[in-house]
């Protein structure tokens, strides 16, 4: 980040028409956005949405009650504009582009062994990386898969420790017998694959949308465009970036914090705070779109607002 | 609210292509539109943001380190386009209307008597009512009025008790001093004006910016207009109303909690939980303009995403 540009951008800020400091977030998200612009007015004029679909061997485990074919309906109905993404996209005024990734393939089962191969994971990092469009201004990711929040908590058991019930949630909508299914599946897939180095651990436990979202994020880092993370299992795909270097990150904003309860506890794990709080477990970056909205917001204040000196306001 | 329309939308929200209840707080907003507007297909095709402006005789008191001046120099920077709220009101969606309310007539200083005559909180009660546009299809409400955040915290005292130190904060901007002052003047005040009804409380404490944002509010409610309240002042504005009959809010939503510590322990009063939590302190209906932008996605969601049925998505 520019931290030049983020002191102009400070600067600006406090000659603006309010009290020092009392847009609170947004100023936040203002400067955070300058900083990694290298502008101190950034601005959204292009706002692009990305959502990675992809399917997984756990799923032979019973660790979701859905039938991995409704990731392709999900896909189809994200392409003919049906779902919440579609709306919120509208709204928000984001480009949405959905990345199908190998559906008819699932990754293989992580409790008889890695779930891709490397040439897989690297694949998939490429693709989620050349989905980027180097002109955006902003970035905002999500998933669908059904199993991937099986995927998630497994990442984050590997990455951070702890016990596996205590990253487990309800997903799409386990029961008690669905939610026992999740641990005990995590917890043979941890026995398999014992001491993996962080990117080890996508290519063991996870995913091809975990894969691409890490490619994104990194693509975007190239190319100074700030990042918008979604809930659980988008924080989760990016957790071995995290752990193998938490600067990795920076560039990265998390929209809301999901009611999957493994999401509160990752984001203390990585000490940041979501923007938004409403008790969201949708996925398809839904979370992450709407603060975009903030976002857009934040800079309309930034950029827009009289100063003191315009307005002729007399001081304290 | 129309308990028949919210059933009727709540059946929609289960019906559309997403685990139920996995939108989280935007369905509880859809919903409440739903009942307040009649219409299981809610809608925003018309959003007014009304900000009022009102002086306060309490400013004698050394409550404030800004001149009283400054209530009319926001006033004309609102009307040149140059505050947050205007930025905002573009972002969102929103028609801004300002209503300055006597500003060279300050109310008089409670610690020697009532702020107001009956005729002059009746007046303007009347001014904020027919501020309200009956066409619009959700009302958020704010202020700007030098020395009203003690104004606030010497409703919220009187009306809910307690310390009246925990209701004071540094508004726009006092040092420890000047803390101190607003709390010996509203201590003042209260012993004062002893035993009083909620809305005599309004008469003895309040102002002319609260009794419009009450007439504002009783005037949405004849209309059957959602309203979303901003933050402390707006919500302590109203809160003789919850006092007199609670029922009196529930067309009401609070856009945000501010970080003036005494809003936090007023929504926990009234069992209320605000939409966004940014650490702001602006005013102005800064919170509830930015709440706006999330009930118009709320509303996209519920209004234009497919249905199982629609898009042949499989059951679990």
């Amino acid at each position: 980040a520019d931290e030049g540009t983020r002191a102009a951008a400070a600067r600006r800020q406090d000659s603006l028409t309010k009290p020092p400091g009392s847009l609170g977030r947004l100023e936040e998200i203002a400067l955070f956005m300058a900083a990694w612009q290298g502008n101190d007015r950034p601005r959204i004029a292009k706002a692009q949405a990305l959502v990675f679909a992809g399917n997984h061997g756990i799923c032979a485990q019973g660790v979701n009650p859905f039938p991995q074919e409704v990731t392709a309906q999900m896909v189809a109905n994200f392409e003919a504009g049906g779902a919440a993404i579609n709306q919120l996209c509208r709204v928000n005024g984001a480009d949405l582009s959905v990345i199908a990734l190998d559906l008819d393939r699932p990754t293989a089962d992580f409790t008889a062994g890695p779930a891709m191969t490397e040439a897989e994971t690297l694949d998939a990092l490429n693709r989620g990386a050349a989905a980027v469009d180097p002109q955006a201004n902003i970035l905002t990711l999500g998933e669908m898969g059904i199993g991937n929040s099986t995927i998630s908590a497994a990442l984050c058991a590997a990455l951070f420790g702890g016990e596996v019930a205590d990253w487990v949630g309800r997903g799409t909508g386990s029961d008690d017998d669905g939610v026992r299914r999740k641990i005990d599946a995590i917890a043979r897939g941890l026995a398999r694959h014992p001491g993996l180095a962080p990117i080890e651990t996508l290519v063991a436990l996870g995913g091809r949308e975990q894969a691409a979202i890490c490619g994104a994020v990194l693509a975007a880092r190239a190319a100074r465009i700030p990042v918008i993370l979604d809930g659980f299992i988008c924080t989760a795909a990016v957790a071995p970036l995290f752990a193998a270097d938490r600067r990795l990150l920076d560039h990265c904003l998390v929209g809301h914090v999901s009611v999957e309860p493994g999401h509160r506890k990752l984001l203390s794990a990585m000490g940041r705070t979501a923007i938004l709080d409403f008790d969201m477990r949708l996925g398809e970056g839904s979370g992450a779109v709407l603060a975009l909205g903030i976002a857009r917001s934040a800079l309309a204040c930034h950029n827009g607002m009289a100063t003191f000196a315009d307005a002729g306001i007399s001081g304290a």
